[in-house]
């Protein structure tokens, strides 16, 4: 299975080359990360992509200096909406009733559902909630980016408020959640491109139930 | 890109035909779920495969009583560790040195600010990270499905607790995080099945940074 192949070709790479991906390989991996299934269909997220030097340079000792920040083709920073708010709820459902030319009543009712709970939560459950969304296509987005033969550095250590600050995030009702680097290994000067990937065994990871 | 078809082609199916998914494919979305990136290497979640009728409707009625809990093929759970401990963080690392064959200092100075935070925090705080993790090997394992031409199911809506309970999770440290049934879609009884997919565009999700 090719798919297989790739995802154990893949690896959390620490070093990049500056070599630049190119716009069709990008426009698949960010259309990978657009088809990615979220809760209820809310995409609850944006996705900056991040070329400018010097906003690259800004966010690298945010991120613990890692130099795949820099040395990256395009910074993928994940970030989700802030709270959800009837607004953000009812263009998501505005948008399916106009793509579908129709409205229907179960969709409707599940839409009122939405709006009488989401909303009136806490900001910061219903933040980790988009995040989690956020999460699943971030997985997408590595598989695609491991399928298109492109590198990629699956990242959580950033200080997120600094991130926020730079991009100018919070005053767009987003919070960064996590980011991803991709680009292309620098073998020479990266101390993990040639260690045996480990992972759990199978036995070990799931657990049959028959 | 065979990949994005894939990803096209399938949706959050509503109703599953109880066809079984064969042992092959199963094993590769498996696998691709094993080789899913986490923090730190960690992967802090199980996977249980659960295929075995009498669970699968004690869960149903805790799942919004969707049909797809029974007529899936595979009920897939994913479970992430209730929290971090020293003994979990020293498995992993212990494993890795094991298949690399030699210890590292900066690896072994990794190892200890882990053991010096993570089972210091708040345990719902961890779990909602290890969580995290698990929505990662959730995308890799609905776009695994998908390569395979197998149907799933993402699935927030049910009791946590319920099905915590029902599959004994709490007494190993786990708790129920996602699920994904897996099997085959019926066209006929699925009303979801010939919707158009909708998504919102690129120019709403993505923000250009040059």
């Amino acid at each position: 299975m090719e798919l297989l192949d790739k995802l154990n070709w893949r690896y959390a790479t620490k070093a990049m080359n500056g070599e630049v991906v190119p716009q069709e390989k990008l426009d698949r991996i960010l259309e990978a990360i657009r088809l990615a299934p979220t809760s209820s269909g809310l995409q609850p997220f944006e996705v900056l992509v991040v070329t400018n030097p010097d906003i690259k340079a800004q966010i690298k000792p945010v991120a613990w200096n890692q130099s795949v920040v820099t040395d990256c083709s395009h910074l993928l920073v994940f970030a989700a909406w802030d709270t959800y708010t009837a607004d953000r709820i009812n263009e998501v459902f505005d948008l399916t009733n106009k793509v579908r030319g129709y409205e229907n009543e179960g969709f409707e009712n599940y839409r009122q559902m939405l709006l009488n709970t989401y909303p009136q939560k806490d900001a910061e459950e219903n933040f980790t909630h988009a995040a989690k969304q956020a999460y699943i296509a971030f997985g997408y987005a590595i598989a695609a980016a491991a399928y298109e033969g492109v590198d990629a550095t699956p990242m959580e250590g950033f200080d997120p408020d600094a991130v926020d600050a730079i991009l100018g995030l919070k005053e767009q009702g987003l919070r960064s959640a996590i980011l991803l680097p991709i680009g292309y290994r620098d073998e020479t000067n990266d101390w993990l491109a040639n260690q045996v990937k480990v992972r759990k065994s199978t036995a070990q990871l799931f657990k049959i139930i028959d």
